[in-house]
């Protein structure tokens, strides 16, 4: 089996990940990014980002490649591979991966949100209707009419930012124990079916009735950060970090929406940047030890 | 006295203070910023940012030109105006500044490094070969004569990193207990008494010799963001925040340089956000109390 060697290997290229391995290479830290088929598939259908500094009037796409620019003006390179095992131990973190087996001194989580159960027409839809941040991407829906499906409570907050641009505004509540919403809220008790639309988002389908809709948000319950690490410290979906973004396990860094709300841009770069920083420190700790 | 009502006072002009009033305005709250003279002048003297990602190879005055047009684009105004006392109360925060009193629903502290004692001509040479963080700017000096002033243990950490590019390399420490240093690096324990030049960096006087030099970095303990607050808690003179960025005071929130190391704009970016979003979600709340 071919053993790769590393000083720091991150898991991820999203934001968090790209962030995380510009700070760890200007550290002079061999580093790695494993990332995805695709780097960012959320930041790619992201319509129009209006909140990471420095940056307005921009596409997600857009985005996305002056991210990826910037990572290879550094000679980063992204390779495409999925982890099967890792087995922590300090100082030498054992990753295996599709025939390779990597060794690393430190290691970087960013691994975003795990996929959800989607529903039937939202991957199709998403970006074109359909979106998951209604303060993101609700001021594209002044004066639509829109939805809001929430799995948990803070779809309330999300339908109540869009009850002052939209036109109508259905809310489908997954839960038990309703909030308080706003007056000119609709409140819809079934469960959503299937979404409607070829090019562009015409509808929801639900139990009981077929809504019309310029506008569908879906806020999700994220699923937890699977088993990847026996031990991984986990509450409510999110890995804990400490304020230098080190989980429980020595060695191992993570950032991004990993590590819980609120799932953004700038807060996923930051982590990103703080976690790089502090896994190229912990390598020259250990380093001086030898 | 003129009083002015708002949802959000925002106390401070740099990255985070501006990330911050980005997000609360996305999220149609009534937002006031409250700066010094010259909104970062940390920003402005940096010669060269490369770990912001989306931007590499700019100048620190650039990256500040941006991020002021950001906020203009919103119609956010910066108001120049200090802080002359701060009243807490849930849900009303009374803000004491020169023949004004601002009610605020929440505050953000974006207040940066309180600013240490400078060093004889140190101000004046910031950018022009002095500087505060090695990792960002050694590389400009490779090849070249540099020194490292270690007010604290931290320092070492950067002189290690430029004793890799630098051609020689002096190490001042401050404190007691030295730890362990790469070979080339040559340690004078002596006080530094001016810097010295006029256009550009020459060198450093100490109490015992004159160094010649074409860089310096200067490596201090962060003053503790003064009284600012009664009750506010500080460790180790950081602004003590969850992962909410919220303080142990109520509605009272803090993000960038003033909640810790390290002192990187990416940080302050994405605590910014999560401060702002996390003050507007606040608002929120008090506004469904009443």
């Amino acid at each position: 089996m071919e053993i790769v060697n590393t000083d720091i290997l991150i898991v991820g290229c999203g934001p968090a990940g790209l962030s995380a391995a510009i700070n760890t290479t200007i550290r002079n830290k061999k580093t790695l990014i494993y990332g995805g088929d695709f780097c960012s598939p959320k930041l790619n259908k992201a319509p129009h980002i209006s909140n990471y500094l420095g940056f307005w009037d921009i596409t997600g796409e857009e985005l996305r490649q002056k991210y990826l620019e910037h990572v290879r003006s550094l000679g980063i390179s992204i390779e495409k591979q999925r982890i099967d095992n890792i087995y922590p131990a300090p100082g030498n973190i054992t990753v295996v991966s599709k025939g390779k087996m990597i060794s690393a001194k430190a290691l970087i989580l960013a691994i975003g949100l795990q996929n959800p159960r989607y529903l039937p027409g939202e991957e199709s839809l998403l970006g074109k209707g359909v979106g998951y941040c209604a303060t993101c991407d609700g001021p594209l829906y002044k004066g639509k009419r829109v939805a809001v499906i929430g799995y948990t409570k803070e779809g309330e907050e999300e339908a109540n930012f869009l009850a002052d641009l939209a036109q109508e505004i259905t809310y489908l509540p997954l839960y038990e124990g309703l909030g308080e919403l706003k007056d000119n809220i609709k409140v819809v008790k079934a469960k959503p079916k299937s979404i409607l639309g070829k090019e562009k988002l015409q509808g929801l389908e639900t139990e009981g009735e077929t809504l019309e809709l310029d506008g569908l948000f879906i806020i999700r319950e994220s699923v937890p950060p699977a088993q990847i690490l026996p031990g991984l410290q986990i509450e409510k979906n999110a890995i804990i970090v400490d304020r230098s973004m080190a989980t429980n396990i020595e060695g191992i860094f993570a950032a991004g929406d990993c590590t819980g709300a609120p799932y953004q841009l700038a807060k996923a770069v930051g982590e990103g940047t703080v976690a790089g920083l502090s896994a190229a420190s912990y390598v020259d700790k250990l380093s001086k030890l030898k």
